[in-house]
């Protein structure tokens, strides 16, 4: 198949996406990754439970695009419609695939649990489709080829629906559609926001060449600079995005933490087992997030020893070890607080750092002095304590993913300033 | 306009959208808004800035749904294409509409900002449309009739689209269409998958009127079953919905844990809260994340005093207090140590109640004998501690919020457990 501009459209089924009974984010991922491959997205449609509304929706979309994605309405239950239609657009009809029913026979085995005859369904497909085996749900993939389009079916579970999209469907798209080279090079940024950026960066950017484009992507304080490139030479294009990226760190070197899909935790992770460190938290606002992103990182048992969560004042004395006038002095939120609940973290479960959090979340608990947002975070190390003020003006759920976020990158400056002053 | 079964198609305009820039959110909000006032959404519709495409995406609303409601494509930067897209498919032309734009000078004079060119067009309307009157923003709100469909185009800035639709679009649609109401109803389960659900529901299931339909929304450990009724006398839409709720209950009544918009972390709160009892969590594998999810319910300070997240054993012998022979006899993820984890935690943080987690949550670390997913949780009360063992088989991430779901639904039967008793 030779396609010099493959255009796509996303189908969604089900319901409950109409009815706002759940918030898809499924079709804005998709979006992204067909885009990365050089695959531009035309349409994004969603339609119900309904076959005449699927049918219309998959004669309409072959008239307009070279692949069309479905997700959903494959689950063992009766309200999942997606198979029969396909069956009656194509005119075929479900048998059992012999490999389907022996990966979910295998996957109810594994989990010591009865299969029914629902599951067994599930292994029924159209005779026309190609199979694809999904390792990590019930419902397999599958892909259909007519008329020079080509349709895939997948799980609107969002973990089966991504893994098989990465693993299965887009390599086998970029296979069909390789014509030009995308090559993407992010630099990942915290504590500046997306127009201070651009404006330092200006002269950088407006001296791109044609076939690099820029995109900021912003994310609760943090901004990923993603620099996309097309070409044909793979290694011209590396060598391209490396030389652009070189160039761009002088002007926000302070505010870059990592490159491409480093997240702050990995960061944090690799920079503590260069240097034989270790880490505890001690979180009131927080309530556990901080450990939480610590410990999402597979190994870092390596690493972290523990937490303690501090909710009420009782905790903050009696397991940390902050002391009563402390806080009556100067109120759980403060700098003081944040400090004595590092240092105590940091003796109490025996690390080399420790990183505390102590502020108002919201909606409620703000006062005229401290607003809701008011956030102070410490780290501490053998030999001193750093502290920060955050000012953040979101809802409770953000504030604590940005308080997070601040928290690790003041552990990551902290490690890399006593680097610093060892070399030194 | 007496139309019986009103139904919608939402259009979003932006190139960003399909490319997945940004996650629309809007649609989602408007598919709920439309369904409360019993009209049916049929289908959601997404194209990009493309003059070509959206003039078919019109026409195709047009001939399936009663409503069209577009939003996006008004901004003052870009080439306002949903405008002049607007007046060719209904053949008219823009022109200034005065009170749009003492609107908008007033906007800017308020803000003490200079007005440019681009600002004075956003007052630029088509000649057919009724002005809507946006105090939110800049953009204008707009509302056409033509053969019988309505169209309402609004700029797709979240909150200034949300105050359009609830202050001026929804009341104006309900007084022409009140005709249908659409109702409904959620019941929440865990700890039994869609299938075996499926069975057991069953002969309630086929036994459902015919304006009553199920779907079931499954979750990581849980499955809503949402019930929508369709009918034209609310009080009886909501007596038969509440009939069929109470003659699911009895089918599976051990999974249910709560109903609607209920969060097996908002029904914990009101569960702890009613019983002026406090929790505190340790927590090994979950590394912190059954209190983040305990903390994330405003006003959770109320019951929640803190948590020791005891990744490293050491943690967990000098902290919580797990003794060093039950770590050498049994290992860290045992019922021995689930159990004297909660116990010490419940002691440590002088709480009523204590939930522990201690298990392997991949993707390295597991043996033949306890692989990867194998979990313990414990819940400690007064009197006696109770134990489970979980055997997911999950990636990392999908097994600590299942190994949370699971503390957390340990817990709320544990309080449901000691009302009955004190009541017995």
């Amino acid at each position: 198949m030779t396609i010099s501009s493959p255009r796509a459209e996303i189908l969604t089924i089900g319901d409950e996406i109409l009815f706002g009974q759940i918030i898809d984010t499924n079709t804005q991922w998709i979006g992204t990754q067909l885009t990365d491959i050089g695959i531009r997205p035309v349409r994004k449609t969603s339609v119900g439970d309904n076959k005449t509304d699927i049918l219309d929706a998959f004669k309409a979309a072959s008239l307009r695009a070279d692949v069309v994605i479905v997700t959903g309405g494959l689950g063992p239950t009766r309200d999942d419609i997606t198979k029969h239609t396909f069956c009656e657009y194509f005119g075929t009809e479900l048998e059992i695939n012999q490999e389907a029913l022996t990966l979910i026979t295998g996957f109810f085995a594994k989990r010591g649990r009865v299969m029914t005859e629902l599951n067994t369904q599930q292994a029924a497909l159209p005779k026309n489709c190609t199979y694809i085996p999904n390792l990590w749900g019930t419902a397999p993939g599958m892909w259909f080829e007519k008329d020079n389009v080509i349709y895939v079916s997948l799980p609107g579970v969002p973990f089966e629906m991504k893994s098989l999209m990465e693993f299965e469907i887009l390599p086998r798209l970029k296979k069909i559609f390789s014509t030009q080279i995308i090559q993407h090079k992010s630099v990942r940024t915290i504590g500046i926001g997306e127009s201070f950026l651009a404006e330092k960066i200006a002269p950088w950017e407006d001296a791109l060449p044609e076939n690099i484009k820029l995109a900021y992507l912003p994310h609760f304080g943090h901004v990923k600079l993603r620099l996309t490139g097309t070409g044909t030479d793979q290694a011209l294009l590396d060598e391209q995005l490396q030389a652009q990226v070189e160039t761009l760190l002088p002007y926000i070197s302070e505010h870059v933490y990592g490159f491409d899909n480093d997240e702050m935790e990995t960061v944090i992770g690799s920079l503590l087992k260069n240097n034989n460190a270790t880490v505890a938290t001690a979180e009131s606002c927080t309530g556990g997030f901080v450990a939480s992103q610590i410990t999402s990182v597979p190994g870092s048992s390596g690493y972290f020893e523990g937490s303690v969560v501090s909710y009420s004042n009782e905790v903050k004395m009696n397991v940390l070890g902050v002391s009563k006038e402390t806080l009556e002095t100067f109120g759980a939120v403060s700098e003081q607080t944040a400090r004595e609940m590092a240092e105590g973290a940091r003796k109490l479960l025996n690390t080399t750092y420790a990183i505390s959090t102590t502020g108002i979340a919201g909606p409620d608990g703000g006062t005229a002095e401290k607003p809701v947002g008011t956030v102070w975070i410490a780290c501490a190390t053998p030999d001193e304590t750093f502290t920060q003020l955050l000012t953040l003006r979101n809802i409770r759920k953000i504030n604590v993913e940005m308080t997070s976020s601040y928290a690790l990158n003041l552990l990551r400056k902290t490690i890399l300033k006593s680097n610093l002053e060892v070399k030194n």
